[in-house]
């Protein structure tokens, strides 16, 4: 087959891991007989500094044509300091947005190969653990109505607007029954449902759902609760479902729980849009153009692409196979603790690569 | 001196764990020379069923007439499916409100003789830690606005609303600031800048403080990151302070790494109103009236009770090197891992005050 996929290389180390990720997708194409068509695209904080800014006109189209976008990284500190509309991260939630990737899947599974790196205690670690976590994308709080206004006596004062629709919830929630009937068959939903009406809605609507789904075994957890289960023993999570502000919370800490946040990719989803594919670490501009960044969670990334996207499930367990064999044999980038020399960001490409 | 202390005992093991912290704090008073006004308040589960409402008329005003207030928990699955209005949370949302307890302080500190129970790597646990994360309390979506209508084509909608002023931020961030400098004068302020306008506002006027501050270190570290953080490197921070929300999820993340929650207190204090001290574990209704509770966490809150409504760090320092060298010695309750037998909450709660 052939497929159009968009690049969004982006700043700082964003630019080699995407290099590495279509290396191996062009490995891929070779074995298994598929084609592709890059189309760049400029996002981020090289947008801003080319175009003057983060989300140039055309960058929408651009991917709404393609079958999928890769996304190496964007922003950086170099941009914090610009007014929040042109800042990278406007131009991350907009294109969330526009091509209405509404279910972030963030997987976070320890990898044998990788315990000695978990910050868990061993006999935490020892369990070993395979979560994903499904975050909401383009609604409640980051995308509801923003205020700021002068108030009599109590100074200046802020607002943010949470809020959910039952078919927000819905599709959502779907998608995390669907998931789980391809894994443990176990959604954990977390809400904060003491607390907030949109959390509510959002529980009403979950337990509709698990009706509708009696072979997946479904339970309710508040968040705060969940923050602290996902480090007592995050081995009890197959899909943990949850809205965007909670979920980006939730998942850092679960892959932080990994101790290797330079492996985790991510998927960004809708219906019947191309979906987008991006590692979770930032753009770490203190080792970029250094042959430094791991490349693996960009390749990994790409493997979802495959899986969410294409529906070619033995493309994407071909590379994950090759990842796992390289890092089996020891093969580290500097960001990961190990003996040897650290292999640089084109070697460890190279190897998984001569793995496929 | 003479202290009136309101006593909500509350459900679950509520009743019996604060027994115990009235009997430390007897035994305080006869070695340090002060008497008691004991004045028994109903609120919570326990409310509901005497007199139909978690919050009853009078509560506040009893808590208001106290010099401070001691709560041993509310809540429990028996109350769990009852209007939100009549759950026993809304009254601990209620007396917080009520009484202007803004700052909520949580102390997560990994005790030498407990690090065994740390669910964090041995290399992790051995550098120790021993935070303050600090709650904005009666502010932020906690507090804001909520609502439920139907929509055209979206089904029914929710939402909740974020809102801070200039005036509410300023004020948890001075007891910040004040506290850091009781400590190792490091202050760690969270916030979702890169998205939320209301986080904005608390990181514009977090930095207008630290200008004021000079001799404390400052920074500004985003939610998500944090939740990192905490699991990475809890060594690195010494003041956390941050919004409810963010707080209620990264409080018991730290707790659960100090891998005893059973231990530890907590103070919610305002402006000249009576501070509320509290465990911060639930009602554990599974195990109440069976004398296996832990009553360390409650004790440990009336050690607060002295340090911050009565200002008597020598009373707060007897009660907290009792507990130490309760549990130095091996002394353990159910909930904590131990060889031997463990203590019932009686005999644990006789040995503390043995050791005053
Ligand atoms: C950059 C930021 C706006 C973004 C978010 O909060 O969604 C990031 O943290 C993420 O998780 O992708
Ligand atoms: C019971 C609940 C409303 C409460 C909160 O979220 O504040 C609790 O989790 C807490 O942290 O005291």
């Amino acid at each position: 087959m052939n497929f159009k996929i968009a690049l969004i290389r982006g700043d700082g180390i964003g630019p080699e891991v995407v290099e590495e990720a279509v290396g191996v997708l062009e490995t891929v194409g070779a074995r298994f007989g598929h084609s592709y068509e890059w189309i760049d695209v400029l996002m981020g904080g090289c947008a801003y500094d080319a175009k003057g800014t983060p989300y140039p006109e055309g960058t929408k189209e651009a991917c709404q044509r393609a079958d999928a976008v890769l996304l190496g990284a964007v922003g950086g500190p170099k941009w914090d300091n610009l007014p929040p509309a042109l800042r990278p991260e406007k131009a991350l939630l907009a294109i969330r947005s526009d091509l209405g990737l509404y279910a972030n899947l963030r997987p976070a599974a320890l990898r044998p190969a990788l315990k000695a790196a978990c910050p868990l205690r061993s006999d935490i670690a020892d369990k070993g653990f395979d979560l994903m976590l499904l975050r909401e994308l383009t609604g409640g709080i980051y995308f509801g109505e923003r205020k700021r206004y002068q108030t009599e006596d109590r100074g200046e004062e802020a607002s943010d607007l949470m809020k959910y629709s039952e078919m927000e919830i819905e599709r959502i929630g779907r998608r995390a029954f669907e998931l789980a009937r391809l894994r443990r068959k176990k959604v954990v939903s977390v809400d904060k449902a003491n607390v907030l009406e949109t959390s509510r809605l959002w529980r009403a609507v979950m337990h509709r759902l698990a009706a509708e789904y009696p072979d997946v075994a479904y339970s309710d957890m508040l968040v705060d609760n969940c923050a602290m289960q996902l480090v007592r023993d995050p081995s009890f999570f197959d899909v943990l479902v949850t809205e965007n502000m909670f979920g980006d919370i939730l998942s850092d800490e679960a892959s932080m729980l990994t101790g290797s946040i330079g492996l985790l990719p991510s998927a960004s989803i809708g219906d019947r849009t191309p979906g987008l594919y991006e590692p979770i670490h930032g753009s770490a501009p203190d080792i970029a153009g250094q042959d430094k960044a791991n490349p693996v969670a960009a390749i990994l990334s790409a493997a979802m692409m495959f899986r969410y996207s294409f529906r070619l499930a033995g493309e994407a367990a071909a590379i994950e196979k090759a990842v796992d064999l390289a890092l089996s044999s020891g093969c580290r980038t500097a960001d990961m603790a190990g003996s040897g020399a650290p292999l640089g960001t084109r070697e460890m490409g190279k190897i998984i690569r001569g793995n496929i």
